[in-house]
């Protein structure tokens, strides 16, 4: 084939949910955004993995399912490891469509494919214990009960605007299609990988079986780049550098920092739970496993100058 | 990697409706016993393209889309493409965990990778002229004519039983993922991709658009066995053997026959439309673009046999 190739270095690239939108149409409009910054990275050269998150989407394909089984007297119920499997097609499709016409536009002779993506959980994890993460409609609290009791699933009631179907957010442990992943990075595609984390699955009597749980992306694209020793891992966020005393008169940018500062400013309580924090802690568990390596977080318009050592906050071993 | 290779004869199987299910449960009964005829083909130490229609699933998906946009107040409404990606996902991550779980029963070190596909069709396929296949819900006339002044899509009167849309079936021209394809299956894994004749995209401003189509599988399938010249086209249905003078005190199964008999009886009008027939021309294209490959058609439980030339329909040049 007459394909480029990277360079040879290669990098995770973890997108955030705002590089994505809530409908199909501002979707569309916003992954053709995201293209141009995917593709400014790719033409530095680099061997790429592209993920993405898929809160947002699941959740949408989740509630029109959970609406028109409910009331449309055909649709059938649809489990939650299938919505998400759902949604890498649909992201998958939208953000591999986009990439490839914006490398057809700038000539650049490389070709995308996304993979579906499973990721392996443990059952004893102990997230299963506490599920935390709502997903699914609001529903009554009656509703929620007797769903409860039907299939065995956990619902809370969520700050006074209902209950709602909680999940798990166990560790990612292996990533089932690792290895054509990463045969399709080293002959040069852009391969989307690992949408929303993966589809958990557990492993019980040597087979695979699909579970309702979700995973963080950031952690399962730290497991990806650690498990093919990836030189770079890149996590996209909404701020162009990490900070220090945010939104202090004493905010302080981060150029660079060692793990050992990462985890000094994470005991100091600098980084907020659910939004920084689990960013470094993937960046720390990528450079434990791989210490040669390096994590990048940046904002999506700042990556191709944060891959350049530019901008954007590095972290090392 | 420890992974086992075939022995480098390529084979792209098409697989029946009939080997998925209606409901995510009855797929997921479905699906095993699909994977245990799969990989008796597989055990036969073949590479493998798996291809798989979508009719009853992106259904579903559109209706359910269909139903809630239209009363929930938050579902958006999603378009006929991003179903269809939204299939690929669904069917692929079943498929693939099935056929993955059934090469680990049997030890057998092969991995699946499921690839989303997009297939190029021409806008001026003289199909989209006349479009004739039935998707999504059942409309009133009212209802039909209001959506068609606002979207430019076609509404048909379907039997009596209602209105609904209806989208062409356009002949599928490339693959836009053929190289992925090939590059995995060359590699040794199970790759399943082109679900439901893969989404139709157009090309326009050297880019490539979603459009609202059907892709005959079994035709993307040939396409995609021509292309890159696999050994053999499978195509699975419901039936052992092709037959001529089908349910009459005459009928023929059929062994082998060549590209000229196949044409003759053709011409007679052996081969019902919308059934046998487009299998038998999906065939011919294949052959007529490789002329040393191998046609079969067969059933799904008689596909190892097939292969290995004991039973089924062979079709040559």
């Amino acid at each position: 084939m007459a394909y480029q190739k990277g360079d040879g270095k290669s990098v995770v690239i973890a997108l955030g949910g705002n590089a994505l939108g809530n409908t199909p149409q501002e979707q569309l409009e916003l992954v053709r955004n995201t293209a141009v910054h995917i593709v400014d990275m790719i033409a530095e050269g680099i061997n790429v993995v592209l993920s993405h998150g898929n809160g947002p989407q699941v959740g949408m394909i989740n509630n029109a399912f959970d609406y028109a089984s409910e009331h449309d007297g055909k649709t059938p119920e649809m489990p939650f490891p299938e919505c998400g499997a759902m949604s890498q097609g649909y992201i998958g499709y939208q953000l591999s469509q986009a990439i490839l016409n914006e490398l057809k536009r700038r000539s650049i002779m490389r070709s995308t494919a996304a993979v579906i993506t499973q990721t392996v959980v443990y059952p004893e994890d102990p997230a299963f214990q506490n599920p935390t993460k709502p997903v699914g409609p609001f529903l009554t609290e009656e509703e929620a009960k007797k769903r409860a009791a039907e299939t065995g699933a956990t619902y809370k009631e969520d700050s006074g605007r209902g209950w709602r179907m909680v999940v798990a957010s166990p560790k990612p442990q292996r990533i089932v299609e690792l290895d054509a992943i990463k045969d399709l990075m080293d002959d040069g595609y852009i391969v989307i990988a690992a949408g929303g984390g993966g589809v958990p699955v557990i492993e019980r009597d040597d087979s695979y079986h699909g579970v309702a749980a979700v995973i963080d992306k950031d952690r399962t694209s730290a497991k990806l780049a650690a498990d093919f020793h990836a030189d770079m891992l890149v996590i996209l966020t909404a701020v162009e550098k990490v900070a220090i005393n945010f939104n202090t008169p004493e905010q302080k940018n981060i150029d660079t920092m060692t793990v050992a500062e990462a985890q000094k400013y994470i005991e100091e309580g600098q980084f907020a739970p659910g939004s920084m924090l689990p960013k470094i802690q993937a960046c720390l568990e990528y450079l434990e496993a791989h210490p040669t390596g390096k994590a990048l977080i940046t904002s999506l318009d700042h990556a191709a100058e944060g891959l350049k050592g530019e901008t954007g906050t590095i972290i090392t071993a």
